[in-house]
């Protein structure tokens, strides 16, 4: 793909985009993915060649165990690298979300005469992000919400990994992208020329994202694999290296050469980058001038888009209160919220009234590039919007859809938490108390699973203070992605003066109603709506002489990160009778209950049916649970 | 949606579909999928009306726990649905998988004068389909392999539950599926004779798929609530649902009408589909007579896809031959069974010469109907096709990608759990062992995630004997889905004379080398690739005096089934220490170590270096398995 793409990078990055190699952090740099992430060498030698902080030595080490040259582009790794790439379809995704916080903050901030947020998106996009599916749906939004500032290369190259594209790929890609509302332009990927008019173009066009598609070769310059899938996975082999350098009139040694011609000729790109940075720094100066407060928000926003006074404005529940499903708590939190942080920028995949995600009193993003994204029902495509909205590092994202559904989003939720992008899931109708949708909307794996993923935080409130709780948790967490798993159904409000305060959340597990003296024989533990049932069947164990703890756990993640002695404080090593409930699966509650405890959990598909009678068909009652904590005694005994 | 479509479904039920409501199992029958599974009722009613075995108090039992009618439609759960639907794009994508399983049983077994597979793949699809990737990656694939055998009509209704379709739908459907290479055609989904012209049409073109863009209203005859997104999700309430009886001149009670002259209208359903089926159990008469071998292959693969004498020619490895990658394994196991298994079909998404899932010596499916699909690089449309391909009941779908992209199709896989399908995953590249291409490409939850879904059995073998068996235990799963997690790198073939046999795969979890006299103060518990470490690190704890018992373990759902005795036996209580290691999360293991023992796995996501480096870096040595086991003792002391 490098020597596929050489001339297209070549044009981008020395004539075309706008670039400061000496400040890849440049807020209004135009923006380059490489979709196609396995081209990683393209774009390493195109940081390389145009001065960003990447030397030769850092391209030999390409592959290589904590080098700054991965075998794809990764975050946070080498400067100058926008996104991690590799998935096919997530670069391409990504971008739309670029471009929508480039929309969003060009709104925010631009005045007259003031543009300070006016850049474009680039990428490269392959045959393998055009197939995958969540390209269509970002595609399809991108086209609908008319954005101009995409400027998208297709290398249609006609190779995948298996052979011809012949294979398995016939459809017209440019048709389909005119059906989407994108401007759509073809051009050789060789012809210089050709692509700057194609660009151009493309830059002229605001009302629509470009599509341009380059007809290139793979391993274009290699005498026998040009236009082989033999090219696509493996290297060339040092006997078509040569080959290919005889070919085009290189130097067959050394390995690595930069003749210094070509590289004070890239390098140009220093003074060039140094000038547009200074450009807008001299606007934005001006602009600081005359729009104080505006600066000064943007200033804020840049260095924390949470460093703004919400905190204080996290609603307050009290048991008095009509018992409120968790969903409902959330959407009271983002209205009190919204106002203090400019920066929050979401929506729901078409489940917006269910989700409660609606920011009332704000804007349409497509009508008033306002902060209500309307996603349809693309939940993958939401997923990797929420990265590229992260990626501009002062939007605070959320995108909510039923909890089942994440399960069309992972590969998104996988990069923002590979990324550690503080990205905010809102995941509503967490259980079978959803009732009569039925198995294929209850979410039973989903909790478990999520919980495998490094990187990602889940919390599972129990009520509606919690809830406000894990709502300040997500926003302070700057470390990667939060999901919050929320009730459809209603739930009390727990009374704090009689159990522990919510504020426990933060630890990710916490004592909510002790034994006398502190001193249990039995701990019950459980998160979300379960933690009710176990509130009330400590009280009906009471009456039988049996002293259980009640351990609220919302978040594993958080708990995890306490220091040894607190875990032992909330789940003492001697303890050794633990019951753990939750409905969803008992995947991975061993790690609380042990090999001696037991668990009431969901091991198998739900049922259409209302919520209460599922919870009773499934054993969620306080009943249910008293008996098995005695069972569990007596096994233990 | 009932009432935005009743005019579509009167029309395909009652003129244009070959079914017989008296036997749903009529292999020739054409399927119907509604894929807009929210609409369920509308396939109820239209089971009632035509005679299946559905009663007016199974309607009347509407969404209610363990009723024949829950609220998406479950595939076993009610005669005549075909599949589970709801999860959006998922009927659409399955209905692409049914269609290739009829071109593909058509090709086995018509013959001249002999057409006995020959139906269709009716949908009725909404706007929520339309935006799911999904359905992107395989209309593209549909229009790809010209399945002309679909006909798919769309329920153009402009609306969703957040709205409009305005607020996030605006492309030209009918254009991107023109690109796609469908038969595009618009109807009003009121005017009969239009619908019923189209259909026509689209029956006509056998070279391509077929999308019917019917423009219909929601709520359909609700004065009130026609074309409200209120409609979409919420009832209409009891006095819209009396004034819609009103506009309709429908008599206002009872609740529940079905006047005498429309059921006998619908019931002559019975009659026709008992002749449809008679006339072509004639013609299979005569091609049993003619083609007497075809007929009893037939017989068989219906009967039971996987009752060929195919296990005898499972290869058996040797401790001498060379290491060998559990994923080359399979291929091996692949290329032996084949011959045997007529109903075997499948593919992989653009990595089968990575996942060596071709089947060398046999057709490619678009040139030569055979069973080799190129699936491209779209895992979700595998997954839903192979479940497709699975409904059929006669074949043996498989498909494979790296491990780590099964977060791409885990809808379809949830489903195929859901369905009890007997799908087969090969997902190779199972861990940070595929080196080079870095943490986006390495699984580390991913083995784990699925673990925590019902229904979903995982088998990670440990070397190429464990992979036969693992191929052997999936055949013979007609339960549900069945995932195989294989190595990139190569293995050695473990020298079964010394150790437990590669039976053992079978009971999920058995001792490979145990302690002497079975008396083990140390369990050492593994899968896969790092199962080898544990027999080096029982040799050198052997030399220091611990005796260890090393437990292979690739299934802990197949291991779960098995009787607490023979758990017992494999995992005595009474021995705490236990070492669990696994270059995946350690999610779940807690399951076998419980409190008192550890493990040895990957809680961060990967790098990009060598697989040997990665090895060593992240812990994955004998040394190290040797020196925990040790730490573990002492604490367990």
């Amino acid at each position: 793909m490098p020597m596929e793409a050489s001339a297209l990078a070549y044009v981008l990055w020395s004539r075309l985009m706008r670039y400061n190699p000496a400040n890849p952090q440049w807020s209004n740099r135009d923006r380059f993915v490489l979709s196609a992430g396995h081209g990683s060498m393209l774009l390493y030698a195109m940081l390389h060649l145009t001065g960003y902080d990447l030397s030769l030595e850092d391209l030999k080490n390409f592959r290589q165990w904590k080098s700054r040259t991965p075998g794809h582009p990764e975050y946070g790794r080498t400067p100058g690298v926008e996104t991690t790439t590799g998935p096919l379809g997530q670069g391409f995704a990504m971008g739309v979300g670029m471009a929508m916080a480039e929309r969003f903050m060009a709104n925010l901030f631009n005045r007259p005469g003031f543009p300070v947020v006016d850049y474009f998106i680039y990428a490269l996009v392959s045959d393998g992000d055009m197939m995958e599916g969540i390209s269509s749906e970002t595609a399809s939004l991108a086209g609908h919400l008319g954005l101009g500032k995409l400027i998208y290369i297709y290398l249609d190259n006609r190779i995948t990994i298996e052979g011809s594209t012949d294979l398995t790929f016939s459809e017209d890609v440019g048709k389909r992208f005119e059906a989407y509302n994108w401007q759509v332009q073809r051009v050789d990927g060789y012809d210089l020329f050709g692509i700057e008019d194609a660009v151009n173009r493309a830059q002229k066009d605001l009302s629509r994202p470009s599509l341009i598609i380059a007809r290139t070769c793979i391993a274009c310059g290699s005498p026998n694999k040009e236009n082989s899938c033999e090219a696509h996975g493996a290297p060339l082999g040092a006997e078509e290296v040569t080959l290919t350098k005889q070919n085009c009139r290189w130097p067959e040694k050394p390995d690595f050469l930069v003749p210094d011609e070509v590289l004070s000729f890239f390098r140009r790109a220093i003074a060039r980058g140094k000038e547009t940075e200074s450009s807008w720094a001299y606007l934005f100066k001006e602009y600081r001038e005359g729009h104080p407060d505006l600066a000064a928000r943007w200033d804020a926003m840049h260095r924390n888009p949470q460093a703004f006074p919400w905190e204080s404005s996290l609603p307050k529940f009290e048991p008095a209160d009509k018992p409120i499903a968790t969903r409902a708590a959330s959407g009271r939190v983002l209205a009190a919220i919204v106002p203090h942080l400019p920066g929050l920028i979401g929506g729901s995949a078409d489940l917006a009234p269910s989700n409660n995600t609606f920011l009332k009193g704000f804007g349409e993003f497509k009508k008033d590039k306002g902060p209500n994204i309307h996603f349809g029902i693309r939940e993958h495509a939401m997923g990797a919007i929420l990265n590229g909205l992260a990626l501009s590092k002062a939007l605070i994202p959320y995108g909510g859809t039923f909890l089942v559904f994440s399960d069309y989003m992972r590969p998104a939720i996988r990069l923002a938490a590979l990324m550690k992008l503080p990205v905010i899931y809102v995941f509503t109708h967490d259980s079978i108390g959803l009732g009569e949708d039925g198995p294929t909307h209850q979410p039973i794996e989903h909790t478990a699973s999520m919980r495998a993923m490094p990187n990602l935080t889940i919390l599972r409130p129990a009520d509606a203070n919690e809830t406000a709780e894990a709502w300040r948790a997500a926003l302070l967490n700057r470390e990667g992605p939060t999901a919050l798993v929320l009730t459809r159904q209603n739930l009390p409000v727990l009374d704090r003066s009689r159990y522990g305060s919510a504020d426990g959340v933060h630890k990710g597990a916490y004592i909510l109603a002790d034994a006398p003296n502190g001193n249990p024989e039995l701990i019950l533990i459980g998160s979300g709506s379960e933690v009710h049932l176990l509130v009330a069947a400590q009280d009906q164990l009471k009456t039988r002489g049996i002293a259980a703890r009640v351990v609220s756990a919302p978040s594993w993640e958080l708990f995890q990160k306490q220091s040894a002695e607190y875990k032992e404080t909330v789940l003492p090593s001697r303890t050794r009778a633990r019951l753990a409930v939750e409905a969803g699966c008992s995947f991975g509650w061993e790690r609380f209950v042990g090999l001696d405890g037991d668990t009431i959990t969901v091991d198998r598909f739900g049922e259409s049916a209302p919520d209460k009678v599922l919870f009773k068909e499934f054993g969620f009652t306080v009943d249910n649970v008293v008996k098995k904590a005695e069972d569990l005694l007596k096994k233990n005994k």
